[in-house]
Formats: structure tokens, sequence, C-alpha cells
């Protein structure tokens, strides 16, 4: 069964897709760093609370974008990824917006996705990020986040990121991701 | 109730601050909670959960730094904040190493405490964030994150933030943070 | 005649731009803060000599892009503009490559003056620039230079820049400028 | 010991400048080399005229600070590099003040030649650039420009730069500069 936290929309999204995250989840080669033994776990156990207990050893911070706060991937591949996901009190600043710190993570996160549906599935490590902040999300509106891989150097990837509105497209940030290839 | 996981160095901090910090925590406008009920079951407690019942309806992402991953506030005051805490498994990212989006949130969240303290009190909203990742950092070092105001205009605040490792003072990372006041 | 030091490319140009850049110059809406009094003196006399010293009064950084490593505006209007220049021995540092700092004036220049293109014409401040560089550009190599406003606001817009190869469309670099508007 | 390679200016403008300032108009030829031995020749010749003849071959985009736009070298070594001076009309944007794209080429240059300070003396290339203006610099105004290097590692090197004013120190602006070492 799918993980209801990771839903895929079925109508806007090519098939190939499909196919992809299925690929990706099996054979271990996209978001497995992500989820890897942790979303299994979760996915195969009735209380999230064992859970936590059984997997003190390698939860990571990113896992935020699987259980705390979910993100939907829409698609991935050829070195971009997008997903979605609607604002909730969750993601909020004490200005009751999209929080500037959940957007740098995201910009980190989704760029990192990006790249590892390269050749090279590397993640590398982060040299810089810049994140502009254009304009503020509100909880209920759903956020599409589009990653790309600008470059990927032989030591050196580019990346960018946008997020902007699902309904109306206004821009809510921009960022640029510099990481180096190990 | 105090929250045991955002002990106040009584030292070197200004009493203000104290005062101040009691208030963020008890009238929750400070920060409250990132992953929502895994906190809860995680601490396992019945004072922090009945705070994070209290405090449902302001639920924001930076709470993530009180409760998931606390810091502890070195001091407070004069446009300036220091932080710390031990990198734990819950920074992590795929690589065994402090996240950069969690680092990205501290550069974020910590530089607006250090705003925060000079005359106006208001925390603005961001323009823009640029971090640079120096040096990794693995579980168990323990990091100090110093944020201090450049400039707080009528308009626009500069700040500026530096993590390094307590132990050799080896830079983790830097960040610049701009941000626009309302 | 048209200005010796701002020639337009007739080939590849489309015939409005003609219209625009006569009217750029003729009503002075656009390029009036880069070129100014210069450059009429410039047009009025036939020695560049005399000019400099009847301008020394109102010398001004960026006519970098007019006088000494001249750049042809291709298109400007509803927030973008993109001009072009083939990389010479003056652009370039130490490695024999284009140079960061003249890409960073490149990116704080165009979309300035993409930027006054949109309703206001206000240039505004910068209040931060970022630029990613992703390909070394060599001498003969012609970059493009497009630059648009992602959100011109009340008081803060925010542009973004892109130069490319014009032959094969390779990134050289991105940027990010933000403004403030007073 | 003074560093052979940056000679201190000791008159604001020689008059040598007006006589290569003309030349680089006429022939657009504009710039030459910063570092290095060409520096020394031109103190050391009468003619600066015969200087540029002498160096076509290694014309550069840095040389604005030499001789356009030049700057005095304060201290170099152990990682830094301290210059300063004072802003002129060929320095300016159109608001009067110090030009935003002349600050990006400062810290990209000024914290280059502080990482050459560095055992290996590589220059590297930029990767990033990221520039912050806080204060607005006048005519007439002493600027000094501090870079150090924060770190140089085997492959990347990661530089700050700061402006501030001579009179009073109020800062100008902030950069941080990052170069692969090749």
């Amino acid at each position: 069964m799918f993980p209801p936290l990771f839903l895929v929309h079925t109508t806007p999204v090519p098939s190939y897709f499909m196919i992809i995250c299925l690929r990706l989840i099996t054979t271990a080669s996209f978001l497995v760093q992500l989820i890897s033994t942790i979303p299994l776990r979760v996915y195969n156990t009735s209380s999230s609370r064992s859970l936590h207990h059984n997997t003190t050893n390698c939860e990571r911070y990113d896992v935020v974008l699987i259980y705390a706060l979910p993100v939907t991937v829409v698609s991935a591949g050829d070195g971009k990824c997008r997903v979605e996901f609607p604002v909730e009190d969750g993601h909020l600043n004490g200005g009751g917006t999209l929080h500037g710190g959940f957007t740098a993570t995201l910009v980190d996160c989704i760029s990192t996705y990006a790249l590892m549906t390269t050749g090279t599935g590397a993640p590398g490590v982060s040299v810089n990020i810049n994140v502009s902040y254009l304009n503020a999300a509100s909880p209920g509106e759903v956020i599409v986040v589009d990653a790309k891989t600008c470059k990927a150097g032989k030591r050196l990837a580019f990346l960018e990121v946008e997020l902007s509105k699902k309904d109306g497209g206004r821009l809510v940030a921009r960022g640029q991701h510099t990481k180096f290839i190990m």
C-alpha cells in the first residue's frame, strides 16, 4: 500500500512518474535517502510511538517533509523535482505565514532530490543557499515547489527552486542552491 | 512551568531576557510545535503534553527549536543572540552531518531573535537569506550560534549569523539575513 | 546618426527594438539614468576625448557599459531587459575568462534597467545581490544577459538575471537582485 | 615588510592617471593588471603610455582598481587584505552614491587578494558572491574594505568582505564570496 503521507496526484501526473516513484522506492535510487528505513517501518507499524523508539538511530531532519509536514511529490526526473503541499499551522511563523526556515529547508531538500535524479544520483553537500522571499503564503494555500538542476558538473552542482501558489501562480520564494559533489 | 528543554544559562544573561523568555513561552507568542503529535509521544510527559494542547491554535514551524530539536539560549540583548545545541540524530542529513535546512532555519530564527532585542522588538519579514556552509558538524559536537544585528533601520534590518563548534571554534556556517520592517 | 558606442545588431534584432531604442534615447524614459547627459554629448561630438573633459562632473560607474565595455540592448519593456556583448580582453579575470565583478555589475545594472521599464520607472536602491557562477566564458563568445522583474512591489522589487552564451545557450551565471523602492 | 605586489598611492590621483584614462577611453583598452609586476612598472616608469603598450596582452577587468578607480592597499597577509579609497564621481550610481556593481567588484577582487595571501596563492574561480547593501556612501567619504579568509580548504574557499566608512566605521556593505580551488 502506498504511504498515505506521500500521496501522489493521479490526475495531472504522467504515468511514467508512478513507475519512477515505485522504482525509486524499491530500488532505493531517489528518495531512498529521505525515506530510507524510517518510512518503511512507519508503514509497517500501527504505532508511531514504537516507530520512534525503533528508529532513534536513523532519525533525520528532513523527515519533517514526510511525517510532520508532508509534501506530495508531483513529478521527478531529468534533474527536476516538483512537490506541493498545503500551508498548515505547523508551517507558520509568528506572523501567521509560511516560515522562512521551512522555505529554506524546502529549497535545500527539493533541489537535492532534483539533483539526485540526474545521472550520478549523488546528493553532494551544500556550499551555499540563497533564498529571496517575494510574497507571503497563508494557511490553506497550496504551494508548488519546482526545483531544477541548472548545472550538474563534476565537482559543483547549481540548482534553483521556485515556490509559487498553485492557485494563480504567484511567486512565494526563489532559491539558489550550490552543492559540492564529492 | 518552564520547559526543561529550553534551559537558560543564568550567569551571562540580562535579567530582562528571562522575563521576555518566560513571557514568550507562557503566552505562546514566540515558539510552538513542529512535529505535532510526535514530540508529545517522544517526551511522554504530562507537562509538555498539556503545553501542546494549550497551544494547538498557534502551532508554528520554529517551535522545532524548543521541542523537537531544542536549543539553549546563552545570551540575548543589544541586538545580539547566542544559542547553542549538541548535534543529534534529528539534526542530520543523509550524510550523517548537520542538515543545511536546519542550519538555514537557525540563521532565520536566531537572527530574528537578535533583531527583536533591539529597540522596536518587531520581528519583520524575511527578504533574503544567504547561507554558506564551511564545515560539516557531526553528532555529539556542540554548535554555538551567534547572531548579531548589523543594521536595524527604519525599513530594513541586516543581520548576520555565525555557527561554530564550541570545541575549537571551527566555523560551520555563516549566514546573512535581510528583513523588512513593516 | 546612431552613436557608435552603442551599436545595435541589425540582423537578429526584431524591428520593434529599433523603435524602442530610439524611443528610449529620444524620450529619455528608459536608459536615461544610464546615458543621461553623457551619451547625449557623446553623440554630439566627434571626439570622445573632448567628451570626457566635458563630462567629468557627471561620470558614473555604470558608464563602463557604454564606453569601455559596451553592451548592446536587444530588447527592453514589460519589466524585462535583454542585452548582449562579446567577451573581450577588458572583461577578463586573471584566468582569462569573464570577470566575476563585471558579471555582478551586469546583474546589478541590467536588472535595474528591467525594473525601470515597469510602471513606476524608479530604479530603487540595492538591498542584496547574489550571483552564482556556473560556467566560464572566453574571449570571442557572445553573452546574452536576460533580466526580468519577478516582483515589483510597493517597497521591494525582486529581480533575476541570467547570463548565457548566445551560441548554444549554456548558462554562464545566474543572479538575484533585491531592491528597495524609496 | 610590505608586499612588493602592493604599492600605496601617495597622492590622491597621480598625474599619470589622466593620461592613462584618456588613452583607455580613446583606445577602449581601459584595463590592465592589478598584481604581479605591472603595478611595479607603473610606479617605476614615467611613461604609463609605454606601460600600456607593453601589457596589452594581459588586459583585465580588475585593473579598474588600479587605474580608473584606484584603491590603496593598507595591508595584506595571513589570508586578509585591507584596502581603502575615497568615493569619487566615477564610483557613483544614478542616485549619486557608491555603485552596487563596483561594490560587488570589490567584494570579488579584494577577497581574492586575501585568499592569495594564504599558503597556496591560488586565486581559484568564483562559485558564488552575495552582497548586502546596508548604507549608502557619498562622494568624499573614504571607504575601508576588509576582506578575510574564513576557510581555505583543499577545494573550496570561503571569504568575507566588509565595507565601512573610515570616519565613524558605519557599515556600507557586507559580502560573502565562495571560490573553487582548481
